[in-house]
């Protein structure tokens, strides 16, 4: 298959170019009989939407999905689920700039060179455009997991990183500050630093953490198709994405082994749970935790050196309504991709032993 | 398909557990008419292989690999290439005393509670024994990529961490240590280190380094398997690992764009590379770059409490002959399943464009 | 994945219910820089439509594609082909007669079982006219394979067999009558059947044969993916296909190896070609020539008795327009399914061995 | 993936040529907790080997399979089930002859310029050897399937066509007659015919027909996996097969929709089963039957021209010990292949709805 599906039993395909008429996807497998809460997908389009808090880009863009299948009566019938969702904004005229130049940073010169043409348009495929039809698909796989809570949240903004665990954080305050950070004190630092950059023409990079909770025990398909593995690829694939981690993750590695190791309570359940909820690839039922690095937005508003696609270097700057730091609107799109995977394997989970039947 | 296979044209598909006759796999995919240098298979598997030093497993494992199919006369035939690598220190005894117990931070809860039936011989299939059928595979993927350079190393001890840039590393020291440090002076002082440790009874993590050169441009097939992710997917699957970063990983989320941008020079390459060779999840032909993080091995020398199948808390204590760090070893793991990524995207990217028949 | 992609490189995934608002699917994997011929695509879509001659449905659909990615400038980017397809005449009021009958011999009842949730409309997702989504990926994949000539035509009708070798049939005659019988004198019998049977309400099956030219040697996959083994299951995935036969197929077993075995000219190719240009599972360079059983379609214009959801007995007749011969409208499908399967293995092809880089 | 595996959540993965040192396949996807009788596995591969009737070859290959992992006292794991079969009786010596020259009909033509390097002993990979890979999955499938009842039996030999309805024949026949066929009187005469073949050094071709009793509604991925269309792969993937048809195949074609509609009876079963027990692509409960073509052997005991690699005409004649017919030995591996097509969909059929949770 080409890179454009996600899955193996719940699956989804997208399209769709961030300026052409409209993006969409397919979500098959999906099971029958879930009856779809609708609001609750609008709601998760509308976290990730541009335009929503002074921080983030002001472009307009309803974002709103139109379903074309599978659905029967507001309840799934496991055919396959199309849907689109239109670019009703696509203000093409923005882009002629960039239509022989390479931004720094972008993947303009990649795109160009493997495959000879592209759109140039915006980004074309290589915008984060395409993550909203990935929120789609993961409201549903939420759905499907009802009785799983996947809690993302903005946990560092340039030099701003919150250290606490993820137990002292209030999850509920989450959507009560543009930043999507669980700390208030430290969601108004990392509002007044993301202004600052701004003004400045200038981005910043930043981190999303996601904690898991309610995972029933045995998901994963080990030996390639780990747990984690699998989370991993989920969240690289998201747009700016720089690293994974979970668990204790790099700041494991400079542990030793009787510190790290995980003691187990009678019940089954450790004291540590520096395995961040997953063994050997496999969910053991405690929180999974994990840590996405996202890079600075490469687009600046401040002129760069650059060169065109015959290599002559020019000057550019960006122009039109970019995100001067991509986290506070990656927080959904992670949960969307984390509920993804979980969906996956809580299928296959079902199929992995006889008495499970 | 279930989780043990991996690469959608180049695949590799294993089996086997640490305490069977046999591990082994099947290698599907690999064009006809590479004509294999057998030498340097084997050479691969004794770079995995225990006992190479005295800061590794003291176990003896041959670790022979026998080819059963897929070719013919030294060259591959284009048919499937079958292998199997015998188990001949088998040493079933040694496990009796985990069989109703699990090991902390180890597989046997996930294992037990996911197929309700393991064989609790050594971790089974849990064990990183299987590790060494991807060394087989990448080892001839890296043939068939004979153009590109791939080359691990250990960066971080425990709290020793080389910060020195790639550039400026003597890559052709790295198998004159048993740490496979590309720093002579870092490599003594984590040598000692891991000795110390071991002494200890206990274990330590660490990161091994990986840099990639003189990969085309255009691997990898966004928008779900980006070149990096696969990467991540790939070094996620490796035991113990529990974070990935590649380019400026972690670290440049505390960059601004006007930082982190990569300048481009005229030829296209870039001053800076802080995107570590891919953009938009397609190579750009610089280097590749990336680190792993690995865990501290969960076996210890050193009592430890833990618990039955029954809940009953019991102590414990590791018996047989365990790495006390894993990333020396951890190597030529790594090198293959990068190898096994780039020989996937290398045969699809032929194929990406009609100009490239 | 679940069954609505096929293809394994050059991928089609399709959704959307007969009743529903579209239609549509994505294609992935199509190589960038096929500039596409639309007409040529519109004129596939047009054979496969309903309402084009007295002897197939009357119903109307413009069947009328809008392509909304993967496409830039008229020629293809790499990136995924996403379109849509308009239900315009839905007309869902004919179907409350079903709402809570199973037709016989359509899928009503399997779906009701499997599903738990169906929309009944038409067939919903079991309709043919899922099929034209297939067309439009069909006429990409033809256009991909310009060197390679797919003719399909309509070889039986209910007791008219077509029992000439293709041959000597006049494949330019095809598209002159409605039947699409490459024999003009056959096509008027068949015709006068059809019509015939339509009178009485009733309909009937009938065979498509194809024939494909010029196709390179070596496509195909052993040894599960041979090329007449992908053939088959993509034609008995089409709507009421019964069986597969190619080359001397059903009655090659009744001859001896002394006749059947094709006898080598000096340049390769074969005196008599009973393996319809596939050994091995791999195509030889000759004429690929396969048959296609069609059922009568189910829909009657009859009262007959059937069942309810519930076991009740009741009488049923078939309401709208509905074809009484399915044959002439799948000619295209036929094609477009073999179009998809050859371009599938096209690619792959391109790199089974190192010579043909 | 390359075209070596089968199916997608219940896989079989094959290696190995005819005269190489093993076959063997490793199996993913089967579920724990499977007791797997190891005799009933032995018994298929006796049904299918060389050597066990005076109308087969006469080569002796014990076929014992070995496994090597997946499998712990005596129950499946959950773990991939690696397994090989030595190849005790290569002789390879016997195919020098061959060395250079296409036989006809065979896949020497193919496979040398698809791959353009092959193992021409035996004919390598193309060889039917191969099947006794798929005869160890199926067995195991089988196992899985207990309540399923899979019988397959030959039904026709050159022009011997056994034309009674599979509810009369007496399947307890089958394993009493060297011809696998379940009417005594026709066994006779078709041994006799085979015999006769012998004697003239010829072959003949044949059809194996298949009956699975107890087939759980919901069988089947429509739209492309259609339960029909995958055994319809299934079936064209086994060597020297040239047809599949299911239901009323292409008899069906010549029959007015009046007379092939399955009337319901109160219990959702039909009074004709024109169907064949697949409605839409999925399983209906009824009886599933086909009808699989089988080609006559090509390797001759008679003289017959053919050309080398370099286009001379030569003579050559068949050496060593062949099947004058295929379809005896070719039982098991038709009830295998449909024990795995079936094993795939039971598997995700657990996962088509939430209901069935």
């Amino acid at each position: 298959m080409a890179g454009n599906s996600f899955g193996k039993i719940f699956t989804i395909t997208t399209f769709g170019e961030s300026h052409g008429e409209a993006i969409g996807g397919i979500i098959d497998g999906c099971p029958a009989g879930l009856a779809l809460d609708f609001d609750a997908i609008e709601a998760e389009m509308q976290r990730r939407k541009p335009g929503q808090s002074a921080i983030v880009t002001q472009r307009k863009e309803p974002d709103s999905v139109k379903f074309l299948s599978g659905i029967f009566e507001g309840t799934t019938t496991g055919t396959p689920i199309g849907f689109v969702i239109e670019n009703t904004n696509q203000k093409s005229n923005d882009y002629s700039h960039i239509k022989d130049t390479y931004r720094p940073s972008h993947a303009d010169f990649t795109y160009d060179k493997k495959y000879g043409n592209r759109d140039y348009r915006g980004g074309g495929r290589s915008s984060a455009r395409e993550t909203a039809c990935r929120v789609v698909a993961g409201a549903i796989a939420k759905q499907l997991l009802s009785e799983i809570k996947i809690t993302a949240y903005v946990s560092g903004v340039g030099p701003l990183q919150l250290d606490k665990k993820h137990q002292v954080l209030q999850f509920d305050t989450i959507e009560d500050n543009p930043v999507r950070c669980p700390d208030p004190e430290m969601a108004v630092s990392m509002e007044n630093y993301i202004k600052d950059i701004r003004k400045q023409g200038d981005t910043v990079g930043g981190v999303v953490s996601c904690v898991i909770k309610n995972v029933p025990i045995g998901l994963g398909e080990p030996v390639f198709d780990k747990l984690h593995a699998a989370l991993g690829q989920a969240m690289l694939s998201i747009n700016a994405v720089k690293g994974f981690e979970y668990g204790s993750g790099f700041s494991g590695t400079k542990m030793k082994g009787s510190e790290h190791n995980d003691v187990f309570n009678p019940d089954g359940s450790t004291q540590t749970n520096f395995s961040g909820g997953v063994q050997g690839g496999i969910s053991n039922g405690e929180d999974i935790y994990f840590n996405v690095a996202f890079k600075p937005v490469a687009t600046l508003m401040q002129k760069q050196p650059t060169i065109t696609s015959e290599g002559e270097q020019v000057e550019m700057q960006g122009k039109g309504r970019h995100d001067p730091c991509v986290v506070p609107r990656a927080v959904p799109i992670v949960e969307a991709m984390a509920a993804l995977v979980l969906a996956d394997f809580w299928l296959l989970n079902k199929i992995s032993k006889l008495s499970s039947e």
